[in-house]
């Protein structure tokens, strides 16, 4: 445990390479630690000047009174050897290595990475990289990212993988776009020393992440990856992106970090059985991650729908069975109820089309009659809307939706926002998922992430 | 021809139901037609006020001084069949029927819709609908919605179908989170006359449309389907989006429009044979018709990539078999070329990560060295950029690929923006897209686009 910490929550960290010119990578480590919060020791360390970004620099690591905690290296590949036994001499534990140009380059960078290693392994020096693009952690008010980040919101999510995007573009687009927050980030890199089995064995007993999300090319040792992935996986929803699926997929990867992939059946074979979520991209993580991260999972794989048109109805109907999920009849009161929205001569059925219904009784009364009625029936588990967002179907949605979890905390409610005006469709995702319901664009996408938590709450059942 | 034309450039309308109500069909049809900038004739019909939105009103169709081209009928269901009486002894020739509540409830609504067609049809009166959303044209300056819309830019798609979707949440997203216009749309309802084989036989003559994209539950004549998708596919990209993939969806579709869906392998095998393109979702009909409407047919299945990011290249070649489509070696010019923006010891592939040519040469160097050579590639005939929105990717994106589209306008190009900063996101979309270069949020998105423009470019060839 104490191991992984340091890269999230260090006491002191040093800067190898800070710099004061805008857009380069020693200049972007530190103004992300400094954007964050961070209240620990900072020490950037340039022989040329006297102070960047406002804080005293050191010459070196030498010349520090102290021995820092974390060391980032913010230096070309060839002088990371150097640096390397300079962390040894004075005893520095934890180092990031940002530098690409190692093993994902072929033989001669493979050759440079092992030198850089064999000094780090000898005196014990914990590595994450060398091409990684960094770290994030709310909860440390810290973050080391090589891409300018803003501070972003806590939240229980952590991701983690062979790759950059993480710490740097959906950081960012988390950040701006989604209204959920994270617990941590961090980017493996080429994963010379900290892989995903111990990132994972780290954030399984970490208190702040309750949802995990994995980026991987391909792990190592995949014996301890299934174990961990089990263990992990009983307690916190663990969503995982393998990429290699393909032949042409394979040989992309040995040419970005090396991996080998592993053949594709393995990795299907390794999900079913520890209960880990497979997904396909980073957009059905997200989806899933937000779900998981605003909702309780459901109690069984019934769903009701109240949709505002036949077609979210109908897509809605096509791709249940794909995710697992089933549209129960209503119960003869539930249909009752739902009808004091609709028309007399509407048929109630699952899912409910309630265009009449908003029609003539106007959004407020259709959707509320639907909705309430189908939180309230025994076999629907989680209760979702398919809104287009129209001027016809304005509405306090939000304030629905809070009356319908007041009334039945025990439920899963989401809600699809299927097409619409576009600052509309914004401030109602904002609304609403501020409210912690989550909001999905298409009702394949939205039962896609209901389907991964039924299966990952099933498991939980045994 | 002819028979069609009206329900989209009328010379003369009339509003049955007109309201000066804001929220009431009867009001939203009016005002759409204003706000489109329609110049032909428009006679509201009121029999309880004098002027409704500032036009002087009729109290019946029959006190009008000439018989209208076109009724848009927004009146409840039951007094539609009066209307339909009073329009054959006028000798109005074409009807839109909003009201719901006929073939789509059940056997009540059935023989309600079987009055007021079969009074239709002795009179040779063609309809739309009933259950109609209603109609957009924009070179008609014409939208007879329910749903509020606001003036569409022009463009060459036409979209059509068992749906309201398009007349009212597509319409919107298209023009508000879109930068492609639109050419014809309509909502077919229960399709009591006018189906899709006559909205295709229309459009694969229109002049205005190049693209089409179809949503259906199930064609009544599919041996006429069949040939129609044959003759227009020959000439023009169709997209056809077909529900009732499971038997729950089919169960769906039999309560929504009452249609029987048909099997489903009826439909895969439909578009093998046709060349027709299936789409999955309104997602990847937008999509597909936005590279469609935007951008040249690739020549061929060759793609070049040149990515910020390693996981871009992977999750690019994880994608590109599905969609057919292939990443040729670079010629050694071309390597030699690229590698101009890079570091001397990255290695050129093709999926090509320029991430440490960014970080040392800068983007427009690295993207503009990669971009340009893989354009000028014999064997590459369809272009790629993938970019993180974040600040380090900064730069002239657009005036880029304006350069790129001068020196070799046989290519097809697109851009991937993968995560990153909304408001940097949206305004990159926005100028990419209005240059006519379609962007998407995923490499699989692209490439899904690029492989359906693809796979129509190859039966063109034939």
């Amino acid at each position: 445990m104490k191991d992984l910490e340091t890269f999230f929550k260090p006491r002191s960290v040093a800067v190898v390479g800070a710099s004061r010119t805008p857009g380069k990578a020693g200049h972007t480590v530190l103004a992300n630690i400094l954007e964050f919060g961070f209240e620990g020791d900072i020490y950037p360390i340039n022989p040329s000047v006297d102070e960047v970004q406002g804080i005293k620099t050191c010459p070196s690591l030498s010349a520090l009174a102290k021995v820092p905690e974390l060391v980032v290296a913010v230096l070309p590949r060839e002088q990371t050897k150097g640096l390397m036994e300079e962390c040894a001499r004075l005893g520095v534990e934890r180092v990031i290595i940002p530098a690409a140009g190692f093993s994902d380059v072929g033989d001669e960078g493979r050759l440079l990475e092992q030198g850089v290693m064999e000094v780090a392994r000898e005196a014990g020096i914990r590595v994450m990289g060398p091409n990684s693009i960094g770290t994030v952690s709310t909860s440390g008010a810290f973050a080391t990212s090589i891409v300018t980040l803003d501070r972003m919101r806590q939240g229980s999510l952590s991701l983690f993988g062979q790759t950059g995007m993480f710490s740097s573009g959906i950081a960012r687009w988390i950040n701006t776009v989604e209204h959920f927050g994270v617990s941590k980030i961090a980017c493996l890199g080429n994963k010379a020393d900290i892989d995903e089995n111990d990132l994972l064995d780290y954030l399984g007993d970490d208190p702040d992440t309750r949802v995990i999300g994995i980026y991987t090319e391909g792990v190592k040792d995949g014996a301890r990856f299934a174990s961990l992935l089990r263990r992990v996986s009983a307690a916190k929803p663990v969503l995982l992106l393998k990429s290699g699926q393909t032949a042409m997929g394979r040989r992309a990867i040995a040419s970005h970090t090396g991996a080998l992939a592993g053949s594709d059946g393995i990795y299907s074979g390794l999900m079913e059985q520890t209960g880990a979520i497979r997904v396909a991209d980073f957009e059905e993580m997200l989806d899933c991650a937000k779900a998981l991260e605003m909702q309780p999972v459901p109690a069984g794989n019934g769903v009701g729908i109240v949709s505002i048109t036949g077609v979210g109805c109908v897509l809605s109907a096509d791709a249940a069975g794909r995710f697992g999920l089933d549209f129960p009849s209503f119960a003869p009161s539930t249909a009752e109820a739902v009808r004091e929205g609709l028309p007399d001569w509407i048929p109630v059925t699952n899912p409910a089309d309630i265009w009449a219904g908003i029609e003539q009784k106007g959004a407020e009364k259709a959707y509320g009659a639907g909705l309430r009625a189908a939180a309230e029936d025994p076999s629907i588990h989680s209760v979702v809307a398919i809104f287009t967002v129209i001027p016809e179907s304005n509405m306090d949605v939000a304030g629905l939706f809070e009356s319908l979890r007041e009334a039945r905390p025990d439920k899963t409610y989401a809600v699809v926002l299927m097409a619409g005006d576009a600052a509309m469709y914004s401030r109602w995702k904002e609304t609403l998922e501020s409210a912690g319901f989550p909001t999905y664009p298409s009702p394949a996408r939205c039962l896609r992430a209901l389907g991964a938590m039924w299966r990952f709450a099933s498991r939980q059942a045994f």
